[in-house]
C-alpha cells in the first residue's frame, strides 16, 4: 500500500477560501516518507475553521502549532509521541505505568474486550481489567491469565461495582464487545458519569459509540474523551450530533464533529485515520495492510487507553503544546497500522487480530524506541 | 499420494455411447501435473448426460465450457479460482471480504464449528460467527477470541435469533458439529428456509446432510447451495433422493445426484474429490495426505463458505462462464488438500486438523497468490 499524500500545517498554507473549507491547504507530496520507507503522518492546519473564524486566527493557531515544533514530517510527530512514553527505570512500582479498565464483553462478544485489554498490557500497561457480564467472564478469563476480569456489568449494582475500582484506574476503554442490550447500556451510562466525575480519561469505541449516538450529552464537552468511530459509526454520530451524515471531506467532517461535541477528540478510522480535537486535524497514513478482520479496532482502543494516560501524565513540556489526547491518538493509530503491516507481511490474507497483537512489542519498538 | 488420472473436457471427447454414461470421455494422463509437482484438477465433460440428452447437446455443452476457457490442466482451472479472490486494497471496510455464519455446535460437538469458523477467517473472511447451543457456546468461544459465538441454536426463538443476523451474513455453513437432536434439526430447517428466502448461499456438511437426506425438498432447486458429503453421507443422500445407493462411477453418481436435486452443487469428498453442478463434473486430485483425522471436512466447509461468497461477488466476467459455486468448490478442495499435504510433511501420522489450519495461509499463498 502506498502512503497517502502528505499534508503539512501552516507553513504550507496559502491564503484562500473554498467551498470545502479546506482553502489554505496545500499537499506536499513525499515530505513524510521517513520511517520504514512507507509511513506518513500528516498534520492539517486549522484552516478548516475558515468558515467560522477569521483567517488570521486560523493562521495564528496553525502557526502556533508550527512554532511549537517543526512539523515537516511524520518523524517529528512521532518524536512527540516518544516524549510521552514513560522512561524505563527500576525504581517503579506495579501499576505506575498504567492500570486500564475495559468496559465490555457480553453474550455474543468476548473476543473484543480481550483484544483491547491484552493490547493495553502489550503496549506497556501494568494491569488490565475487564468489566463484563457474568456469563462472558469465564470465557474472557480463559483467553489469558494476564487479565483481571470482573463479572459485574449486568448486575443490578454494576455502576457501584465499577465505581469502586475507578480510584485505581488511570483510563477506561468503553465499548469493545459491549453489545446493545438496554440494561448494559444503562449501566454504562452510569459508569461514564462516574468516570467523568473523577476526571478519568475515557476511550469510546464500538457499541460505546452507539450509546453516545443515542445520548451525545453523555460526553459533551468532556475533554478527556476520545471517540474512535469507523465509517459506519462516524456517520451515525454525525447524524446524531450534527443532523448530517458526515459527508464532505473526511478532514472537515471529523473537525466539525469534534467541535460540535465541545472538543472531544475524534479518531475516524479508515484508509487514512483522521484525528481532530476540534482545533487541529491530523491524518495518519502509516502503512498498514489491506486486511479488515474484526478486532483491529480493539487493539487500537486498548493501546489508546494506555497512551492517553501516558500523554496526560507527561505534561505540557513533553507534549510541546500539542493536545495530549491527539498525540496519544497518533501513537495508537501508528502502532495499530504498524502491527497490521508486520503481521500481514508474515501471514498475508490469513492474518487475524491475534497475529497483529503478537506484533505490538516489535512494532512499538520500531516506531517509538528504535 | 500420487495424483489421479487427468480427465479433460470436450476436446478429448469421442463420439460414442456406453452403459456407464461415460462415453465421450478420454483420460489424458499427465496433462495436469503442473503445480507442486503432484496436483491435478480435472474437468469431465457433460457427456454423463448421454442417457437423457442427445449427444450433440452434450457436446455443445461440453464445448461451450471448452470455448469459455481452455481446460488443458489444473493450472488453468486454478487461474479461474484466482480470478474470484478479491483484490487486496486499503480502501475496504471491515466485513467487505466476507461475513460468514456457521450453524452447528451442540452437546457432543464443539470442535467442528470452531474448525469451520476459524478456517473461514484464515482464508480471508473478515468476520466469522457461530450459532450453537447454549452450553456449547462458552467452549467454542474459549477456542478463539476471533469468533463471534451466539448461544441460540437450542432456544425457542432460534430461527428468529439467527434470522436477525442474516442481513449481515454473506454465506452460511450448515452442519459442522450439529448433531441429530430433533429440536436442533427443526430449528435448522427454519434457518435454511430463511437463508433461501434471502438468497444467501449455503454450504451444507455433516449432520446438515443428515437433515437434507430426511427432507431433500429443503434444498431442492436452490442453486446457491453446495453439499459436501463424504462416502457415507453421499450414499445416504443418493438413497434418499434417487432411491439408489450411489453406486456406479463416482463421477456419474455425483452428477446424477446434483441433477436430481435441481443443480444443487455436490462435492463428494474422497480419494479424489468429485464435484458437479449437474452440468459439469470436475475432479480434484490435488495432492493431500493419507491422514483422515476428524475436522478436515470442517476446514473444507469453512473455506468453501468464503469462496462461494467471493465467487458470486466476482461475477461472470471473472468466472469466465463457469459455475461460480463449482469454482469455489475447486478452490476449497484444492486448498484443503494442500493444507493436509503441508501439515503431513511436518507432522506425519500425528497430524491433526489444527496443524492443517495452521497451513491455510501458506497453502493459500502457494496455490492462489504465488
Amino acid at each position: 500500500m502506498a502512503a497517502g499524500p502528505v499534508w503539512v500545517a501552516a507553513g504550507a498554507c496559502r491564503r484562500g477560501k473554498s467551498d470545502t473549507g479546506l482553502a489554505g491547504m496545500a499537499p506536499l507530496a513525499g515530505a513524510g516518507a521517513v520511517l520504514a520507507g512507507a509511513a506518513a503522518v500528516a498534520l492539517l492546519s486549522a484552516a478548516l475553521v475558515l468558515r467560522e473564524l477569521p483567517l488570521d486566527a486560523v493562521l495564528q493557531r496553525a502557526f502556533s502549532l508550527h512554532k511549537a515544533h517543526s512539523i515537516k514530517d511524520m518523524e517529528n510527530t512521532l518524536q512527540l509521541v516518544r516524549n510521552i512514553i514513560p522512561p524505563q527505570t527500576s525504581k517503579k512500582h506495579k501499576g505506575q505505568d498504567g492500570r486500564i479498565g475495559v468496559i465490555g464483553g457480553c453474550q455474543e462478544y468476548t473476543g473484543a474486550p480481550y483484544f483491547a485489554a491484552i493490547s493495553a498490557l502489550k503496549v506497556g500497561a501494568d494491569l488490565s481489567h475487564v468489566f463484563c457480564t457474568r456469563e462472558a467472564a469465564p470465557v474472557i478469563k480463559s483467553y489469558s491469565p494476564e487479565l483481571i476480569v470482573h463479572p459485574v456489568l449486568d448486575s443490578p449494582g454494576a455502576v457501584h461495582d465499577v465505581e469502586e475500582w475507578l480510584p485505581r484506574l488511570h483510563a477506561l476503554v468503553v465499548g469493545p464487545g459491549l453489545g446493545r442490550d438496554d440494561t448494559l447500556l444503562e449501566n454504562v451510562k452510569g459508569i461514564l458519569e462516574a468516570a467523568k466525575a473523577r476526571d478519568i480519561p475515557v476511550v469510546i469505541d464500538a457499541d460505546g459509540l452507539w450509546l453516545i449516538a443515542q445520548h451525545p450529552a453523555l460526553i459533551q464537552g468532556y475533554r478527556k474523551a476520545v471517540l474512535t468511530p469507523n465509517h459506519v459509526e462516524f456517520s451515525r454520530l454525525s447524524e446524531a450530533v450534527l443532523r448530517e451524515p458526515g459527508n464532505g471531506s473526511d478532514r472537515e467532517a471529523v473537525w466539525r464533529l469534534s467541535q460540535a461535541l465541545g472538543n472531544v477528540t475524534v479518531v475516524r478510522k479508515g484508509e487514512q485515520d483522521v484525528l481532530s480535537d476540534g482545533e487541529q486535524v491530523l491524518e495518519c497514513a502509516q502503512e498498514g495492510s489491506s486486511r479488515r478482520c474484526g478486532g483491529q479496532g480493539d487493539l487500537l482502543s486498548g493501546a489508546l487507553g494506555v497512551l492517553v494516560h501516558w500523554a496526560l501524565l507527561a505534561g505540557p513540556e513533553k507534549t510541546n503544546g500539542c493536545s495530549p489526547l491527539l498525540l496519544a491518538a497518533v501513537g495508537a493509530c501508528s502502532l495499530t497500522r504498524q502491527c497490521s503491516h508486520q503481521a500481514f507481511q508474515k501471514h498475508g490474507r490469513s492474518t487475524t487480530t491475534t497475529d497483529m497483537i503478537a506484533e505490538v512489542g516489535p512494532a512499538f519498538h520500531r516506531l517509538f524506541e528504535a
